[in-house]
């Protein structure tokens, strides 16, 4: 069994949320927009479920829209903008969004797109970004709340603020930070809001978007009349349930001693990694407590990753919906970060519930590769010579 | 336990797409856009699935797109040609097609999407909708295959045909089809369908639309390079696996004699249900097998819903999406049933596999309902009168 540090891209089913889905596949198929008791059983799932979802975020039913995941709400709030965007309306995003924003942005506002700052820790820079927002008056601004490559944690709250200020919609990409950190008011903060239940241990498939309840814009699907008009389309009860099950189990843990002690273990791991030279991106901000966003001091990345693979480790380049791609990280570009420099980033991300011995055994498989890839480089170059 | 009679709606999961759905949540949950083993083995579970769902519909690898389900399948076709629509283009649609596709036609193309019309059979009336197809040179033309509320037939073949040599987009909603009767060639003759899982036995919040290869402005979703490109966002793998399940066992049910068998007991039905002076909705035309639309010669189909529940029986008033509403369906609208006809329709869909002792069933449960209804009439006109 090798050690996943990974989480930042995917996560296993927790057991609670394999049941409900079961449970509710089994006992709640039927169409909950029918009328006989059965539909009337699994809309009454459906709504339980949506229930204790907005309790856990503390908002009320109206705004929770379910989605098929991140990257379809991440999508809708640029696309609930798009009329604006073809009267000349201008939209900003940070420069370390997760590509389903930055590109969603792209997509609906071309050149008219424009990109907050951030400085060499990665995090956003309030001071030119309310400026720029000021200035510039964008329909919609988003900033993620937790960046998924370096963990940077975002000043979301306070880019919130001057928006509501200027009347521009403001949106979080809040993924990352769900069953990481507490959510804290998140919700009243941020009118829009993206959510994805699978990396807080939930299925995949599935995800909301927050929306102010009087948006009536908001049409993610055309068709019948689920999610008050807002997204047609059967729902998914199953996957809603499972959801519930494994957000409640993940946002208990998220206000639990348990990021501290992911925070201490991941120091102590990258006191290890710094001693033979790697960096850390974003060392000096505020981050997620279970990531880590290594430079390391010579090798690329690829090789790395297929190394501590060999060594029973699995761990990423950064996000894995731009992994295999030659491009260096955009994230990595906006902090400074040499492209050359940026071929040697290998991203680790654990759950909150990693044991400290897979943190002292991640440390060591990295040394192991460290002495490895040295000595077959030695051994080309002895070769290369020969 | 209940009589199931609206697979048109839901269908249970099957036994063998609950056991993939549940390996693969146990076993292939990392994000197959990672490098390391356990993200290729994701990855090719993904594939493979492809490639039994490629081999069901005899098409290639690269046709098939995975969604979130029919719904976004069908608004996507629509959102597809959206930029033509601001250039003027129009779009057309049969007058019997579901919300998903009439409601996104007319978001992205508004008045300019024309209604192809149909016969009191409730079938495209072929003649009529080539001339106006060659006459206004729609960009996007979309047909149903089967009606899911009538279960008619319709003769998308041909009007797939007259696209093709119209230079238009023809896109087919194959949804009720599935499953139910053979699907012949429609892959190779239709550039664009519609599938979903779900109502052929598979899991929620999955489905496909077929596109063609080369078309290179299909994008779903903007973000990753999942799905070539042309929908960005981590694959449901386990619901894609679920559902290659669930649907090679669902074309081979539609390929064995269990059509000609359900159509037999359907039919047997229909003879009890007309013998009290129902009639049936495209009786003339050719229908999926396990489907029938009745207008029954009294009592508001609420009522009798509503009757049938206690008697142990769930059928819907036709399409799920539309259900609770009180306008008349647009289907039988345009098959010209008068609006206090259709507030007496009662849909009946079973599966291919519902045994002939549930049928007689279904029509001793109406005929009791029938008597039911009218003992109450009667007893609430003395009450009137007195």
């Amino acid at each position: 069994m090798s050690l996943f540090f990974d989480c930042n891209a995917a996560s296993p089913l927790r057991p609670k949320a394999e049941a409900a889905w079961l449970a509710a596949s089994r006992e709640a198929w039927a169409n909950p927009s029918a009328l006989y008791p059965s539909a009337l059983g699994a809309r009454a799932l459906l709504e339980e479920s949506r229930e204790k979802i907005a309790a856990l975020f503390s908002c009320t039913l109206g705004r929770i829209v379910f989605t098929s995941g991140a990257t379809e709400s991440n999508n809708v709030f640029f696309r609930r903008f798009e009329k604006d965007a073809g009267r000349g309306a201008c939209c900003a995003v940070s420069a370390v969004e997760h590509a389903s924003v930055s590109a969603a942005a792209r997509a609906m506002f071309g050149e008219r797109t424009l990109v907050l700052p951030v400085t060499a820790d990665g995090v956003v820079d309030v001071a030119a970004a309310s400026e720029r927002i000021r200035r510039e008056r964008p329909v919609a601004v988003s900033v993620v709340a937790a960046c998924g490559e370096t963990g940077v944690l975002q000043p979301w709250r306070e880019v919130a603020r001057v928006c509501r200020e200027c009347g521009c919609a403001f949106h979080c990409d809040a993924v990352q930070i769900l069953g990481r950190l507490p959510l804290g008011d998140l919700a009243a903060q941020c009118p829009y809001a993206t959510f994805s239940a699978h990396k807080a241990g939930g299925p995949r498939g599935v995800g909301f978007l927050l929306a102010p309840e009087e948006d009536n814009l908001l049409h993610l699907q055309h068709g019948g009349s689920q999610e008050s008009s807002r997204r047609a389309g059967t729902e998914n009860v199953s996957a809603i349930a499972s959801a519930a099950a494994a957000l409640a189990e993940a946002v208990a843990e998220a206000a639990s001693t348990l990021p501290k002690e992911q925070a201490r273990c991941r120091d102590r791991f990258e006191a290890r990694m710094k001693a033979f030279g790697a960096t850390i991106a974003g060392e000096g901000a505020p981050r997620l407590p279970q990531t880590s966003m290594l430079l390391l001091p010579k090798h690329p990345n690829l090789a790395w990753v297929s190394r501590l693979a060999k060594l029973g480790v699995e761990c990423g380049t950064g996000s894995a919906c731009s992994s295999g791609k030659s491009a260096p990280s955009p994230v990595l570009a906006a902090m400074g970060v040499p492209a050359s420099l940026a071929q040697r980033a290998v991203r680790v991300s654990a759950s909150l519930t990693t044991p400290e011995a897979d943190w002292t055994a991640l440390a060591e498989a990295f040394e192991r590769a460290l002495a490895e890839l040295d000595g077959e480089s030695a051994a080309s170059n002895v070769v290369t010579i020969d």
